[in-house]
């Protein structure tokens, strides 16, 4: 029986020196692969009360909805400054060089709307940062985030203590 | 019993006047509007003989990956330029203004795969005949074309005349 770590690739020195890139399409390029990926983040969802799942484009978008469809919840995407055409709040964040800016729908999360973040990976924890603040902005309660991989050393937990937070598989050390 | 058209939001004037933009949005925003997106589509797959399921980034992965998860196949995601980790087939296509580039692992698609494209949208068709071109690069074969939403005046049918594609809520006259 295959492992979730059996799926995923890892590409050394990219994309630069030093770091080992893990790669998330070794999962998705298998059917058993991509079963196991859902069937495991959803085992993470066991107990939790929520009403809404929402995902940042675009690795977010991946495993956020099928999530989303087998446990009959509604998706929020969160995307990329001007890609949503109704009114929003957006959030900027920083990145290693420079900063990003994400934006959600302004009704799509209602006061009190209990929310699970998904996202493929967890490194630094900025991107879900900024999520969980617009969650919270339009008066909901992040209540869960959950990662298929989580890059352990990265300082993501850190930056995210305020949060419930689980993992499918852990890498240490780099 | 609501029907897709009450979920989709229609936006007048966006991006520019004149344009009625159809927000998929509105699907996503409702369990029952994810739940019968998904069920609709899934019903253009019945007969359909394939072992692949791709979409392009970002708005190809909304709908791509339920459907991949729940007829147990792989996703191939297919990503903007520089986004993947691996060795790539890229292309290059006409927007309204400029152009843009997406690209796909080499590896991810096999001489004699059937592979069903999936997106929320088809308008002009730009981004979907360059995304079958370069699964035929790979030596796969696109079985099919699946769409939530087709803008039946925007030339879509025409420029991907080769292919089988079907979508389950059409708009004309704009």
């Amino acid at each position: 029986m295959k492992k979730i770590e059996d799926y995923i690739i890892s590409i050394p020195d990219f994309p630069k020196e030093g770091i080992i890139f893990r790669d998330v399409t070794g999962v998705l390029d298998s059917s058993d692969g991509l079963q196991l990926a859902v069937s495991k983040m959803n085992e993470l969802l066991d107990g939790v009360d929520y009403n809404v799942i929402a995902g940042a484009e675009s690795r977010g978008f991946i495993f956020g909805t099928p999530l989303a469809y087998i446990n009959k919840k509604k998706f929020v995407p969160i995307r990329k400054k001007g890609k949503l055409p109704r009114e929003t709040v957006s959030r900027s964040y920083a990145l290693e060089y420079g900063t990003a800016e994400i934006e959600i729908h302004k009704d799509s999360v209602k006061k009190g709307d209990k929310v699970v973040l998904v996202d493929d990976l967890i490194a630094t924890g900025g991107t879900m940062e900024a999520a969980a603040k617009l969650i919270e902005e339009l008066g909901g309660e992040v209540v869960k985030m959950i990662f298929l991989i989580e890059l352990s050393d990265l300082g993501g937990r850190k930056v995210l203590a305020d949060y419930d937070i689980a993992s499918v598989v852990q890498y240490e050390g780099e």
